[in-house]
């Protein structure tokens, strides 16, 4: 078996849902996305395997990008929509 | 492989998720969900090759209408619902 | 190829999420949904052969109207459920 | 072709989300989610036949209560939880 | 058929959507979820039967469980998410 | 049958949805997930064997990552998503 190693098991990357720009929080949704998949499934032979299956079937990329926007939703909600944030 | 250009793969485009008007904040659920799935699959050739396949698959037109639903949802919130916008 | 005409396309149809009822809301959350899909697959012979597919599965019948529930959650918030609206 | 009532085909029955309790929610989410159904497939002939189907599979009972689940967060939002109602 | 009793059937068990902890409201979540269910197949038998078939199948608890966590989401904001309940 | 102890059956463990850090709430969240499935499917030998069919199947692994996902939008509401908590 082939283990993660510790840095992508943690469930919030940086420990936090605020940051500073949308891009930054999309990047963080799917980061948290593809970190509860990790603390699932931790061996990273078994994900290469998966990762060559789902990414060619287009069901499955629409399952992924349904977790990203639940995942946004909540971010984007924690940053106030960025509102606040210039541009 | 066919890899995409980087302005595909850019997760929010235009930097924010604040838009003049309904139309403009739904055509920009429909490419936020489309950059993500540019993110889990930068190939092009494979993706043309899954739009083939799910362009025609009603079932997975109604996934992907899905992930603009909710996608749509925070982009919505985020321009409090477009209230103060005159038509 | 037997397009879609421009109309079928808009992705908000009438350009607000505001209306009058919650019927309308309604109304437009179906509509909304099916124009999300007229962007992904503007063809309309394949439509029509879809919607003989999934119109007589329940299975898809429920993700459809799951599309339409979320898109009306949207509505309904924009609206501010329609509480000010006398019947 | 076997054709649904009109009083079946209303969106949002009864023409409003607001109700006096908890459980009267519940059974118009139940509605609101049997009568989009009916509007994408008004032949009450393929809708019984179809609910022979759904009606014994648990995967599809469990999509359906997605539906109710998603229309049930509207409708109590809409009243506001019943939080002042009494029992 | 062998028909549930009256009280599986009420679709808000104790009419109300407030309860006294999380774990009361997460128990009224999962019984919510139950009896939309029993709504939709009213006949032990046939329950009984399907419970046999999804108990055992991943997917299937998996859907099962997210019906769970959308009627949680309900209870939860209604009850404030229990800030002021005291542990 | 091979029973899950009173413990791993607890809907919200803990009893509370608040949580000092996002990593915790996080974490809260997968329990609650795996807490559900418990009370569904309580005999531990049925859950492992499940466990070695899901968790190599990508599309089982998104549908458990999307129930995640959900709880923790609650969990994150609940917590007014950690603003005022320094890190």
């Amino acid at each position: 078996m082939n283990y993660l190693p510790e840095e992508d098991l943690v469930l919030v990357p940086g420990g936090t849902l605020l940051t500073d720009t949308p891009e930054e929080g999309r990047a963080l949704a799917m980061l948290m996305a593809r970190h509860t998949i990790h603390n699932i499934q931790p061996d990273l032979d078994i994900l290469m395997c998966g990762r060559r299956i789902y990414s060619v079937d287009p069901d499955s990329l629409m399952f992924a990008s349904q977790v990203v926007a639940i995942e946004f939703q909540t971010i984007a909600a924690a940053n106030n929509y960025w509102r606040d944030c210039y541009y």
